[in-house]
């Protein structure tokens, strides 16, 4: 497995993308409009900062982690060859499931998320491209 | 500027190494008590996952961060071949710097911090290895 991406919760993804590109040298590498939130991957080298902006009128999670907790740090994505065996390892693990099988994310991925009360706090997401 | 790390608080750094090791096959890299913390720095391809555990009688800011927050992401590493550089850089960009001048980090990186009010609530540090 390898790192994938950071997500990141913003109210403000075009402002937090250009100063980015300015500080870590990370430009962007794909942006779309993706169940509700405008979300734009910047690339570094070893992986990508995922902004996850929602839409005005977007009521799901990241609008609600916005609400909660303000912008920041949203959860951790790991990209895999074999979504569906990783997910597998994860049930055998112990490991709660937020999502019990793939689902279409963001950027024509497959993706997965894990539950953080099994994950030290830690939103996981699992990622096959 | 390439990804190097996310820091994770934790009050469990052993338990959660074999977790994320079981789950994202990710073995220890290096481990070190430094400056309060048992530190555990967990090999992805792509960057590595730093595991933060206060140690029994710390009071710094990951203590501070569980004790606020919970275990979670905490911080999000780049890796720079010039800290001072990248410093000036984040200055000339209006950025609040918790660290004005690099620091000796974990691993015996130099290391400096930007303020999260600056960049999109995200704690950024700049690590050279």
């Amino acid at each position: 497995m390898h790192f994938d991406h950071a997500g990141i919760a913003t109210d403000d993804a075009a402002t937090l993308a250009a100063l980015y590109r300015d500080l870590l040298d990370a430009p962007i590498a794909h942006e779309e409009r993706f169940d509700g939130l405008d979300v734009v991957f910047l690339e570094l080298d070893g992986g990508y900062f995922e902004l996850l902006e929602p839409t005005a009128d977007a009521d799901g999670a990241i609008a609600g982690y916005l609400a909660d907790h303000g912008p920041g740090i949203h959860h951790l994505a790991v990209a895999t060859d074999d979504i569906e065996d990783a997910l597998a390892a994860a049930r055998s693990a112990g490991v709660d499931l937020i999502d019990e099988e793939p689902r279409p994310g963001a950027w024509g991925h497959d993706v997965a998320f894990l539950h953080p009360r099994s994950t030290g706090g830690v939103l996981l997401e699992f990622v096959e491209h």
